[in-house]
C-alpha cells in the first residue's frame, strides 16, 4: 500500500450532547447541530475537513444506533460499511477498541501497514487549511516513530474548560516547521491560577482528543498499560474475521466504560504531540457560540432572525426562524435565550454548563423533549 | 320599571391589548386572556363579577369585529343581541356612545329610567364580594344624584402606571359606610414623587374606569361639554331605532378617536366618586401577574409547569404547558420569560411596557404572530 492507501480516518460520533439542550435531544446530538456556522453540522465539518487528506472510501465513523441512520443518509459518501454503529455506550476507549478490531479484522496483518486518524465529530476547526497541514504532520509523525501522536493545541486564553499537556520544553530534532514534543503528563481541568501558571509557560497545550498512530502501535501500547483490554481488541477483531457480529458485540459490551486517556494515554510512556494553532474548540456549552459565530457591534451573536431590543453580549438562537416562531429580547445583557419547536432555555452564558440540571429534571418528569 | 329591570351593564371589551404579546394577537386580546388566575379569561372574571348584581339578559357588551364571535360563544348566557360589534375603533368615548345609542333606541324615553354601569373588560378585580357592595352603592348614587359617578379606588401604594382622581377632602353627607366624593380634577399617570405626595393626602385615588349614570344625566353632561358628539349619540339612536344601521355606523366612524374621561369626565363639572378598595388591577404589563397570580417562596410566578433553576422573583410563563413545551431558566432574577405556540418573550419585568417596541418591529415586518 502507498502512504494514502493505507491511511483511515475514525470518526467519534458517539456523543448524546445533552448541554446543548433544547436544541440537542437523544436523537440528534451535538455533533448534528450547526453550531458553528448555522449551516453545515459539526459532523459534517469535520468530514469536510478530513476529506481533502484521507479519500472518503477510507473514512470509518463510529455512533450509537439511534443516530446511525441519519448519518448514513447525510453522509452518503462514506462507505455504509465504515458507519459503525456501537450497541453500547463505551466511551473512547471501547469506541477505539471497537474500530481498531473492524480495521484489523478487514485489513488484516499486524496493523503495521495501517495508520488511524481519530477525530472527534463535535468540534470546530477555525481555520481547516492549518488544520490539514497538522494532520499531515501528525500522519507522517505516526508512520515515523513508534509512539502515541496527538496534537496540543497552542493555548490562546487560560480556559478552564480543557484539559491540558504538558510537554517536554525541547522538541524532537528534525520535526520541522511544525515542532513535535515529548508528552510529558496529562493534565485534568485546570483551576484559573492554574490555568495561567501553565500558558505562562509555553510547555503546555490543550488536549485537542485528536489522535493519530499505526494500529500495530496502538496495540502494542495498550498491551503494554491496559492487557486486558488489548486482548479483547483481538478477540473482537478475530470474531469480526469470523462475521461472528454476536461474540464480537458480547466482548464489546465487557470493556470498561473509560476514556482512552484514562486507559492508554495517560499511562503511556510513548507519547508525541504535534503542536496545533487552527481555531480549535470543542464547543463545550452554549457560550462557544460567541467564538464559533460572527457577533453584532453589540457582541450579540443571533440566528433565526430575533428581535434584539437594547440588549448585550447575548446569545438569540431562535432555531426555527422567523416565519415560525417570533422570538424577542428585550433589555438584557449576558444571557443565553435558545428556542427550539418544543424548547425553551434561558440561562446566564456563564452558568450554560448548568443545562444538565433542566435535562436531569426533564428525565424526571419522563418528558419527551429529551 | 322597578330599580334592578333599569339597570344595565355595559363592558367595554374593545381593547387590542398589544402589551401582553406573545399572547395577545390582534384575534385574542388582553380581555380573552387568563391573566388573574391561569383559568377563566378577564372577561369572563368581569362577567361573572356583575351578574349577582345585575341580570345576564341587561348586560351589553361592545367589541370589535375581530372578536365578537368567540366571545358570543363563550358567554352564551349574554342575549346575541347585547352583542354590539364596533366597526371601528373609536376609543371610549365612541364606545359608550355607540352603546348609549343603542340603549336609547332600544329602551326609548329620555333615558332618565335607564342607568348604565359601565365597566372595563380587562380589569382584575381581587375581592368580588366588596366589588359587589361598591357596585351597589354606584348604582344607588347614580340613580339618586344628577351626576356622573365613578369609582375612585383607595391606593396602597404610589403605583406610576395609574391615572388618579383628586377628590374634595369631605365626602357627601349621608352617603354612609361607603364615603363618595366630588371629584375636583382627573390627573395624569404621576411621576413617582408626585404620586407619593398623592397617597399622603387621602384625597387620591386611582382612576378605575367604572362609570354608573344615568343614562339622561350621561346626555345632558355630554351636551354640556361635547354637544357635537351628545348630537352624534341622539342621530345614532334615531337611525338605530329605524333599523337604519348604516346609517349609525356613518355617524360612528365620523365620531372623535378620544377617551371618555378626555372626552367628558374631565371636563364636566358634576363628577362624583364612590370609593372602593377591591383588589382592583388594571393589569397593564406583564408585571402584573406577581400581584394577581399567587408566587412561590422565591417570589416566582409560573404557568404551564416551566422549570426553574436558582431562579428568583421572574415571571415564567409556558402557554402551551410542559408537555408540547419544555420551558426552563436558570440562574435569572427579575426576569419576565413568556413562551406561548409560536412567540417567546424575555424582558425584565421592569421594562414590560416595552413590549410594544417588539410589537412595532412584527408590524414593520409583516409577522403572522401579532
Amino acid at each position: 500500500m502507498d502512504n494514502i492507501s493505507r491511511q483511515f480516518a475514525v470518526i467519534m460520533a458517539g456523543g448524546s450532547g445533552e448541554r446543548f439542550w433544547p436544541l440537542s435531544r437523544r436523537s440528534r446530538p451535538k455533533q448534528l447541530l450547526s453550531l458553528a456556522d448555522g449551516k453545515k453540522t459539526l459532523l459534517e465539518q469535520v468530514v469536510a475537513n478530513i476529506s481533502p487528506h484521507i479519500p472518503v472510501k477510507q473514512v470509518f465513523l463510529a455512533t450509537g444506533d439511534f443516530i446511525a441512520e441519519a448519518i448514513r443518509e447525510t453522509h452518503s459518501d462514506i462507505p455504509p460499511e465504515n458507519i459503525l454503529t456501537e450497541p453500547f455506550k463505551r466511551n473512547t476507549a471501547g469506541c477505539l477498541v471497537f474500530t481498531a478490531a473492524h480495521l484489523l479484522a478487514r485489513y488484516g496483518g499486524d496493523g503495521s501497514d495501517i495508520t488511524m486518524a481519530v477525530f472527534p465529530a463535535d468540534h470546530h476547526i477555525g481555520n481547516p487549511e492549518k488544520f490539514g497541514t497538522v494532520i499531515k504532520a501528525a500522519l507522517a509523525v505516526a508512520e515515523k516513530e513508534s509512539a502515541l501522536v496527538t496534537v496540543g493545541i497552542t493555548p490562546n486564553r487560560p480556559e478552564t474548560g480543557y484539559g491540558y499537556l504538558e510537554t517536554a520544553a525541547t522538541p524532537l530534532s528534525g520535526s520541522g516547521s511544525i515542532p513535535v514534543f515529548p508528552v510529558l503528563r496529562f493534565c485534568e481541568k485546570p483551576d484559573l491560577k492554574t490555568a495561567k501558571e501553565y500558558i505562562a509557560t509555553d510547555r503546555f497545550f490543550w488536549n485537542s482528543g485528536l489522535f493519530f498512530w499505526r494500529l500495530s502501535v496502538f496495540i502494542e501500547e495498550l498491551d503494554r498499560v491496559a492487557p486486558e483490554m488489548c486482548m479483547s481488541l483481538k478477540n473482537m477483531a478475530e470474531a469480526l474475521g469470523n462475521n461472528d457480529r454476536h461474540k464480537a458485540m458480547a466482548i464489546f459490551k465487557k470493556l470498561d466504560n473509560i476514556s482512552i486517556d484514562y486507559a492508554l494515554m495517560e499511562k503511556s510512556k510513548s507519547v508525541l504531540a504535534v503542536s496545533g494553532d487552527f481555531g480549535w474548540d470543542d464547543v463545550g456549552a452554549w457560550d462557544a457560540l460567541e467564538r464559533t459565530f460572527p457577533g453584532d457591534e453589540e457582541g450579540n451573536v443571533t440566528v433565526g432572525e430575533p428581535i434584539l431590543v437594547d440588549t448585550r453580549n447575548s446569545i438569540v438562537y431562535n432555531e426555527s426562524g422567523a416565519e415560525d416562531m417570533a422570538v424577542a429580547v428585550i433589555g438584557i445583557e449576558g444571557l443565553a435565550v435558545i428556542v427550539s419547536d418544543d424548547g425553551v432555555l434561558v440561562v446566564p452564558k456563564d452558568r450554560a454548563q448548568d443545562v444538565r440540571k433542566v435535562v436531569e429534571e426533564l428525565k424526571k418528569r419522563n418528558a419527551k423533549q429529551l
